[in-house]
């Protein structure tokens, strides 16, 4: 567990330069504007070991398959955002000697992201060889406000010497990710233009053809006095930079401005986007670095104002919260529907950076909460996705859809069998999100438009991949991985048969509404989709005759059939140099074992919480929890909001904690790869649905907070149905502010209230 | 279903060239002779498709291992077999025009395998464009008596023209494996030295560093006249070779006959090889063609002796049963306790042409009843292996050893985590086999002094894999794959749980007769292994309160827990346009239907024949047999031999007509990629095991013969402590000839009878 980062509510600061963990540290410092993103490595050349990762959202390359043993079934390609032109790089030599921390002496490092303003700032003191001192300063922001802008300075004070700063800020398409599967490079060069206003570079990948054009153009300041330099212009393959050599003079600053813009054809026609791109260059250039800034700030303002969890009386989860709410901002802004969340962000290649479960699970009830539009647009981008989710389960040799594990244009791209061919619990928690949107906006016009069809097809894939079983009665659903990846083609998985029989009966239910409430839509729906009154009347036994496996002495549900044969160990058993076990157990030991990745049955108590009852859960809770090492980041947030439900307030708030801070403190060795941003999502739901305890029951607002033991108060705001709220839960009261929309009763604690008419609704806390 | 050669008892033939079926003919017509082999593709260039494979026994690298998805306990390489230097290649001109068969036009193709004599010929008449024809017949073997050499003959007779044939015989090094992981080539050039006696080209592995000196001179005859023609000598990288122009009169033959020595560093000294290569080659052009196919004739024709059976009646038989024979005779002689036998042989790169359980579930028998001393070499072979073994265990977290699914020096190579760390029951086999020699021979100073050391660290692996479950007061084996690979990651194995408490009892009655026959020995093998009675204790223990799985209202084993809820349906009733399943459907079906690839339950009664009762076997075969597809080779015959046994004669020889000609008639079309070398074995077996039923039981030699509805008559001969037997079966009687060794008491069903004096014994097959 790390503890590199001082503590601070709106800072995470770390205070030396530590090579070991430098990919770690590049993770955290990810920076990024929803458009482009990039780890947090030096902008000037470093020798040492680093992950060099700049990411357009939305850039992807197919990379062909790698499997050691091919089985029929697998997808061809897997679709991965690529890393892209690094336009980040600025080198520097001092005196003719090259600056570079891995071999160059220094003191006084400090490194800092500053998450309220966006921007990441790193000093420290050049120590030459001959005796010279340089205090540097190099920041970077990517613009919330224009997408396509950002901007770098890199600002050298010596501070005992005259001397010559050379500087050479370049723009590099000669990049190549680390996890290709066959070490290919997936750009290649298109064009080149440079003089000294400007330097433009345009690639182009291959296969799927994404033009992208990067520029620059750079001023530079002595003691605050723009310059005009001598620039000498450089131009290599996938590559065009500036050299300028700046005389230092003792006691007076000097400050490179690099500003930058970055098109693609994702977003612009493609015979004009090297002119977009200078033209959106050009205009930030001229409007020079505080204005860029300005707006920037503005926006990202804005964003804090409408998720920020502000929590009184503990630093560690003020300051791990806000981490994530910074990611969560900063990496999508659900504007492009044909975008998603993928689980690294921008901070890293692992994943493949596209589309998971995850997104259903925790990413669209954040944005349900705080922007509906965004819920629905993630909503879309599956509906829009319906057909190769049929071509995967007829790949299959199944009926109606199966959703990909991984994805980015709507076909698989995960080659684990056990993974891709039997994961296929996935497929309910994107029937879940459509109930789960209506439910909470209480808008049919989706699931009426869209959402049915996605649910037919996926109830069709139910339906096709039970099995019965006339020995027992029972339907069954053999061979699957539950969200349990530590076991591996079970049989029937608890959560897989409870959410497969409630999507049936979701459906069923939903379909049987719109008869009523649109005959209309109903027969053409019917027609287009071709069911008759023999395939619901199917479902209907499936879910009748639906096999659960329990362990009735201990009154629980089984994980899956034969889960109780296993060994029963505690984690906390476990020699705590073991952990994590993915990483010291073989694979062998870890599939034999009883421990339990991640949220299992208890994910259905998070996605279904009304359909068990409180002994029930807290049996089940007490039964998995204590066998759960929560190596996925999914895991935790999910346990705690459901600790959270059952009355289990210090086991909410310690989940809580590890996951609000689980890659501040690379609690699962492996933040180097880069962080677990859907995850983060769990978080925020973690403080909203569990300490706060929000839910749309019977179509109501209900809430059922408490506070944390060691917290002073928690607030956030949230949107329900046109309305804008906002909660604040201190020792004394429960404050409800209403800042628009209608009045409406709320329950808290069951008990109903009126939003009163000052739009400020007091409960006490103790009543 | 392939029925592309022509029946014959002695040869395989083909009338036409399929190119199509390049592939799979050039596998059907291998030629090795232990040390080296090759597949059959043509010598000269050919430039449609085709797998060109040279290999050498023992001849390894150690490709890196490739993967999707990295899981610990995964190994680093796979030692893999390599395509050697080809040293076949014999490029042809006519006139200056390229003979191709891809290209070329040509009539009266013919390929033909004399097995009898080892040799293999093509011939046909090539029709040039200007309306030449000229006769080809190409003929090549590999010298059985001295396994170094190999020979090629080019004959061409012009029919209507006098013009000039251009021969290029070469030997190229700069080859590659199809199968490489990373497309490397894994062949560095070492030395070529070339002059008008002889060419010779040395190249060194990769990595393992192995030698390998390749030598070719060549004779050049017209109308069987010797000439000295000119030789223009080629230099490659990686290439040596000569272009000759002879001059063609119409009707008169010309011949080329290309001497050829390969020798490596594993069997000589590596300072002296390229001498030893070219003194073996020069020993070989001075007696000449006749002499070196007359020693190479008698060696094959005394493995024939040794081995061959003899079917009257059944021509599709006896071809399919002689080309197993001829396959395994040319593949391994046994004689260096370094090699084992590959799935593969010389035929194809799959499978890495290394050691699997094969080896002891097969082959190991044929050479027990064949030759006992290969048998007990392949014994040592694992015996040598144990190290690697034990810490291939301790890779997974566990005691004592498991052998690797796949090796070639010891080490593991598989990777996929369902057959590397879960098909534990090969380590059962490995231990069988020591039973099944001792068994056999009679000899027990294998099993005192090498054995017992293997069964004790195999009985450690159980014993540590093994979970004891408290709720059902059982041990169980949880997450393993049986033999039948389309199941995974299942529980309770019945075979495998059958097969470690055997084990585990075979080992302590070993102990306990040790500690009986020779005390000294017991207590060096105690102290040197460190084992105490608790842990004896413990093994019986497992044994008593081992679980395993059963149906009980069908009176069968359970294949393992949870099989009998999968959806029950006969291989009879699935479309034959699906089959073979792992061509036509998805991993994810396959894994979910109840079939089966291959014996498992029924592996059992052929392992442990006596621990079942006879209704017992026929309900569990009745039930299983329906349900198994045999795509696996090593299959059918095992189920031929268990239906022997049980008297189900009509399927036992249907399965095994359909085993022994499994590559003839390429049953699971898959032969394009090489023949199925170790399950040729059980073909052998499924004779003399099954339709002549010899077993020793109880310390007595022991037979059980029928005849096969169709056949007239079958015979073999076999070895037996130190006596030599040949056993005839025909309509009317048994008999049986003993050549050497005492007379003995043997039983025919059941009766007792002793080997006569005159050492022939006749019993009526209808008493």
């Amino acid at each position: 567990m790390h503890e590199r980062f001082i503590l601070d509510e709106w800072k995470i600061i770390e205070t030396s330069f530590a090579p070991k963990s430098a990919h770690f540290s590049e993770s955290i410092f990810t920076l990024g504007n929803s458009h482009m993103g990039l780890r947090g490595f030096f902008e000037e050349e470093y020798s040492g070991d680093s992950l060099q990762g700049t990411y357009l959202a939305g850039i992807y390359y197919p990379d062909k398959t790698r499997v050691g043993w091919w089985k029929n079934g697998y997808p061809e390609f897997f679709a991965k955002i690529i890393n892209s032109p690094n336009w980040a790089g600025v080198n520097l030599m001092l005196d003719g000697e090259k600056i570079d921390l891995a071999i160059s002496s220094f003191k006084n490092f400090r490194r800092e992201l500053d998450m309220k303003q966006g921007k990441l700032t790193r000093s420290f003191t050049l120590l030459s060889n001959d005796g010279k001192e340089t205090d540097l300063v190099i920041t970077r922001f990517l613009s919330m406000a224009e997408p396509n802008l950002a901007c770098i300075t890199v600002k050298a004070t010596p501070l005992n010497h005259n001397s010559i700063l050379t500087v050479t800020p370049y723009l590099d398409g000669d990049v190549k990710n680390k996890d290709a599967n066959y070490g290919e490079k997936f750009w290649q060069e298109v064009n080149k233009k440079i003089d000294t206003e400007s330097a433009l570079l345009s690639v182009r990948t291959k296969k799927t053809n994404f033009l992208v054009s990067s520029a620059m153009s750079v001023k530079v300041l002595i003691d605050s006095v723009p310059q005009n330099p001598e620039k000498k212009l450089l131009l290599k393959h996938k590559y065009v930079g500036y050299e300028i050599k700046i005389p230092l003079t003792i006691g007076k600053p000097v400050e490179l401005q690099k500003f930058v813009a970055v098109c693609t054809s994702r977003d612009f026609e493609e015979h004009t986007l090297e002119q977009t791109t200078l033209s959106k260059l050009q205009t930030a250039y001229q409007q020079g670095y505080e204005a860029l800034y300005r707006n920037h700030l503005a926006e990202l303002t804005r964003r804090w104002e409408d998720t920020d969890i502000i929590i009184k009386g503990d630093l560690k989860a003020q300051q791990g919260m806000r981490y994530c709410i910074f990611q969560l901002n900063q990496s999508y802004d659900g504007k492009d529907p044909r975008l998603n969340i993928g689980p690294k962000g921008f901070s890293g290649e692992k994943y493949g950076g596209v589309t998971y479960w995850d997104t259903e699970a925790l990413c669209l009830p954040f944005y349900l909460y705080t922007n509906e539009q965004i819920a629905k647009n993630l909503l879309l981008y599956r509906y829009y996705h319906l057909p190769q989710a049929q071509e995967n389960a007829s790949k299959l040799g199944l009926k109606g859809a199966l959703y990909p594990m991984v994805t980015i244009d709507g076909q698989e791209c995960h080659n684990e069998w056990e993974i891709t061919f039997e994961e296929i619990h996935r497929n309910a928690a994107i029937a879940h999100a459509i109930y789960n949107y209506t439910n909470y906006t209480g808008d049919r016009s989706y699931l009426y438009d869209y959402g049915l069809e996605v649910l037919i097809a996926i109830s069709r894939f139910w339906a096709d991949r039970v099995t019965f079983n006339p020995r027992k009665n029972k339907y069954m659903i053999l061979g699957v991985t539950g969200p349990n990846e530590y076991e591996n083609n079970v049989n029937n998985n608890w959560y897989t048969n409870t959410m497969a029989a409630w999507t049936l009966d979701y459906t069923l239910k939903s379909l049987a509404e719109l008869k009523n409430d649109d005959q209309v839509k109903y027969r053409y729906l019917a027609e287009k989709l071709d069911f008759e009154p023999e395939e619901l009347d199917n479902w209907q036994d499936i879910i009748g005759k639906m096999y659960y496996p329990t362990v009735p002495d201990l009154g629980i549900f089984e994980q899956n059939d034969l889960y109780m044969d296993k060994e029963q160990v505690l984690v906390k058993d476990l020699p705590p140099e073991e952990l994590p076990l993915n990483k010291y157990w073989s694979w062998d030991r870890i599939l034999r074992s009883c421990f339990i990745k991640q949220a299992d049955v208890i994910q259905a108590f998070y996605f279904l919480p009304e359909q068990f009852d409180l002994e029930c859960k807290q049996r089940n809770f007490d039964f998995y929890e204590p066998r759960t090492v929560h190596e996925s980041s999914l895991s935790p947030s999910i346990h705690s909001i459901v600790a959270s439900h059952i009355g289990y307030h210090h086991q909410a708030y310690q989940l809580f904690l590890r996951s609000s801070r689980l890659d501040l403190e690379n609690r699962n060795d492996d933040t180097d790869e880069g962080i677990h941003l859907t995850s983060m999502a769990g978080n925020w739901l973690a403080v909203v649905m569990g300490f706060a305890g929000v839910a749309v029951k019977n179509n109501n607002f209900t809430f059922n907070p408490y506070l944390p033991e060691t917290w002073e108060s928690y607030s956030f705001k949230l949107n329900f149905r046109k309305r804008r709220l906002k909660i604040t839960v201190d020792k004394e009261q429960i404050k409800i502010e209403q800042f628009s929309g209608t009045l409406f009763p709320l329950y808290v604690r069951e008990k109903e209230y009126l939003s009163s008419k000052d739009n400020l609704l007091s409960i006490k806390m103790v009543e």
